[in-house]
């Protein structure tokens, strides 16, 4: 049962005065990539119902790296097997470039941080993120423990771990989290940090990272960029600081919280690929670096190859993207409804038709190809709240077709129809077999068999000579007409008693490379006031017309 | 490939002068629902691969009433055949309730208006939902028109609207649209929807809905609200419009779109269940709704029943609720890592021992019972990441078994051991599987098969009579004690030459209606150092307590 008197806000917002105006509300936009730290194979495997093995952990790892991550949180070596035996993996077996970082949590007790230096000898580089949490919740409910007596778990931790990096051999950098900062007092949360910067004793030259995590969402996201700007401006050592966000994604907002931090000052972020991470899942690295590439800004990270980063997440987590995923879900380009494929079409002709370098299209943020996915498979598909625009825009760009508008409108009603009558969505290929059956080189009742052309002397006039064959029973005749395929329509009409007029021809090659044929398309009008259509096609530009002009008649 | 080049920030900030601050940004959270309008079985809908059938659309709409939605857009019914007829199903059946809107959608076109007219007349109350594209890319690139040409397309749709509202039956109500809205100078939007404004005259008792979409999400959250800010500012006859936000995902920030909008002046959300809906989705409903409720805001929606939500969408959409989408997901209230287990088992143990009312539990937002949701099935699972804190919790939770602390430590690593070499998630039976092999009534080697028991005449002295079975062979056995389970062991002690000291007892009732059972725990010292555990149940608690004793000892 709900009753919403089981709850209150449970944040603390910092301690401004009223009317307090934050910087960060007066910023735009993102106009620089952070430093991005991965933390799928931590955060992220430690949420997955069955975590990676060893060896699903390095194909996880290889593909970070390729992706451009240079700082990537390995495990928490202490707290399993698996994970030990994978960061030393890494150092024995000298997996870690030059220019990648590796990072391992610890939690700020004695013999988990001595077990977590025995793990990370040797590397040559590597963040040793230790943490303790800070929350008011956590002090009262879990530790039992004073604000004072918190503060001094970190105190000593941060002293073990300095101590230890000086014994144990390797190239350590350091990294402190007031675990569950959300629920903690924001002043509190500067005042453990800066205790243990103290201990630390960071320098610009080796600067320390504080993350400020959003370990369980817990306001709205502006709130936590006001907590970000204020414990900015209150940190000590701040030049030798690299400020860090972390968030989760309790409220589905962990993409905003981000993004606002980072106008808010933090300067790097810990994220997972696809969001994964415990419960409602960490950040989405790929959401946060495509939004920044959408506004022109260079994320640094390479997602060029996005259908294959989505199957190895798939295979070695066995997790699975969301259709609905920003950037990388499978039906995040895609448009069904006959709007919006109109609009796509004409955008997508408009950029082609003036050769644009910008990206402008509507409906879709960016160009599908820039990460490997496609039009055709992508962006339009046909169900039965599909129209003419995004119908035509597929026949033209995977077959070359380019029917007239009433011509498109027409196989819009005919493909709605059969995708409305089977309830389902229509391939391409079947949107092409409606095409073809519906208008294509149709040759009964009626064909042309033969045509003859001859000019007529002294005039614009053409006389034709025709073959035709009705209902398999062949006929010859003549007429003239203003140009070849009004003489043939004459010589029609006139042998069989239809009357009709010629309201629409067009032809173009089709564009194909290995394909020389002409199409021609041909739209007739009827005593009825009904209008039919033909298409034809033929490496006679001639008889591709004629093929266009009986199919239109054929389907009277 | 990756060009950043290719784009550039496409949204337009509001006209104000540098260092404008705008009022949202001096709010916390939000106070009060706003007017909600479920969009899922149009822009929902609309969005699938196969669209719902009429029956499926029945079912959802019977389902958002049920919810608690009191207006919901049904279709788009001059765009299909299925849309026009469930909404004459809707009216003619009469299955509107006498508090619920319908709404429906056209576009700003002379024959879709009439024909969405035809489909809501004798409507009991019907929101007549007009739009227009405003976006420069739309007016540019499929338009083709100016601005003033734009204005006057919503222009002539207003006047038709309104029109026709006078000549056909019905109660309508209006809401206007500038499509695209994001990707529209704010100041053009709000000169398009005040000159629709002056066509409609809305009045206090009949306001209209202004609906300011984000189409597509082009800007970080706080600029749209902004915009948001801006536009309530800037629109004509504020008091008699319902300003309304409509937010999809491009960005994967929706609910913040939705959320800032309403601190800047949004008085109701277009939304869809799970985020449903164009591309990314449009923004969740459900999100929403429990973020207010997390904050202790009443959403005036009802998700108590989530599961029962979920199978009906999953069934009548073919689409699948992703595991971590928030409160809804199968894993956003799962807690795999040991570190989680154990505060979230002490947070709901101190809840419990403090008769909490108020909701403060670590990790979990909100209590999971309040939506149909369990804790041992939902929130404590167990993987190789697991440990004592979730392991215990589960222990007690389902079976009532409540092993000390140290015992918890030793079972959790053997879990844990099953975990990692199984390399798959334990269910709850299998834990308790593991427990009981590992220490519940263990008889050999070592059993104690009779036990009589003599005060000491003027001492606090028990003396005891043990039989005992060790490897089969039956042997008895005398000795004093403290207490009848140290006489036992010092008779088990001098009869076999072990040496143990008893480091732990404890002992509780079965915590089960149907179970009068007694049970006891015995934590043993060896000479090694070792320690070993065991677990006794029995009806008599003295026979409980010796049954953990000699399990202790066979475990050594």
């Amino acid at each position: 049962m709900m009753d919403a008197s089981k709850y209150h806000v449970g944040y603390y917002p910092p301690p401004v005065e009223p009317g307090h105006v934050y910087e960060w509300t007066m910023k735009d936009h993102i106009e620089k990539a952070p430093a991005w730290c991965s933390v799928d194979l931590r955060d992220g495997n430690q949420s997955l119902i069955v975590p990676m093995s060893l060896e699903e952990k390095l194909e996880f790892y290889d593909m970070l790296i390729k992706i451009g991550f240079k700082e990537i949180e390995v495990g928490f070596p202490a707290a399993s097997e698996t994970e030990y035996e994978f960061l030393r993996k890494l150092i024995d077996e000298k997996r870690i470039p030059d220019d990648v970082t590796v990072q391992v949590l610890t939690q700020c007790r004695d013999h988990i941080i001595r077990k977590t230096f025995e793990a990370v000898q040797g590397a040559p580089r590597a963040v040793i993120h230790f943490y303790n949490s800070t929350s008011v919740a956590q002090r009262e409910q879990v530790f039992k423990k004073s604000k004072e007596e918190i503060k001094q778990i970190a105190v000593d931790g941060a002293k073990l771990v300095k101590q230890l990096s000086e014994e144990y051999e390797g190239n350590f950098l350091f990294e402190y989290s007031p675990e569950s900062f959300t629920g903690t007092e924001p002043e509190y949360a500067v005042e453990v940090c800066n205790a243990v910067l103290d201990i630390m004793q960071p320098t610009p030259d080796r600067p320390m990272i504080i993350n400020l995590p959003v370990t369980v969402e817990m306001s709205m996201p502006h709130i936590y960029a006001n907590q970000i700007e204020w414990c900015s401006k209150h940190l000590k050592y701040r030049d030798s600081v690299i400020l860090s966000t972390h968030p989760h994604n309790d409220r589905g907002c962990g993409v905003a919280d981000a993004e606002l931090a980072v106008l808010a000052g933090a300067q790097r972020i810990e994220c997972c690929l696809f969001g994964n991470g415990e419960r409602t899942g960490n950040v989405d690295a790929i959401t946060l670096a495509m939004n920044m590439y959408s506004h022109g800004v260079d994320p640094h990270l390479d997602f060029s190859n996005m259908p294959a980063i989505c199957e190895t997440y798939e295979r070695v987590t066995r997790m699975h993207v969301y259709e609905r995923t920003p950037y990388a879900g499978s039906l995040v380009f895609a448009a069904f409804s006959g709007s919006h494929q109109d609009a796509i079409a004409k955008g997508m002709n408009w950029r082609k038709d003036h050769n644009l370098h910008q990206w402008t299209c509507p409906y879709i943020p960016i160009d599908p190809h820039d990460i490997g996915r496609t039009y055709d498979a992508d962006v339009i598909r046909i169900n039965s709240q599909s129209g003419k625009g995004g119908i035509g825009f597929l026949l033209q760009q995977k077959y070359g077709y380019n029917p007239p508008p009433r011509m498109r409108e027409d196989l819009g009603y005919k493909v709605k129809d059969v995708s409305d009558r089977e309830h389902r969505e229509l391939s391409v290929e079947e949107v092409l077999y409606v095409f073809e059956r519906s208008y294509l080189n149709h040759t009964i009742p009626l064909n042309v068999t033969e045509a003859h052309f001859k000019q007529q002397g002294g005039s614009d006039k053409i006389a034709a000579e025709v073959t035709l064959s009705i209902d398999g029973k062949i006929v010859s005749c003549t007429a003239d007409g203003n140009g070849r395929l009004d003489a043939v329509a004459t010589a029609i009409e006139r042998e069989t008693g239809m009357h009709f007029t010629l309201v629409h021809y067009s032809e173009h090659a089709l564009d194909s490379d290995t394909d020389s044929r002409a199409c021609s398309y041909v739209g007739l009008k009827w005593a009825s006031g009904a209008e039919t259509w033909g298409c034809g096609t033929d490496t006679d530009i001639i008889v591709a017309g004629i093929k266009a002009l009986v199919s239109a008649i054929n389907n009277k």
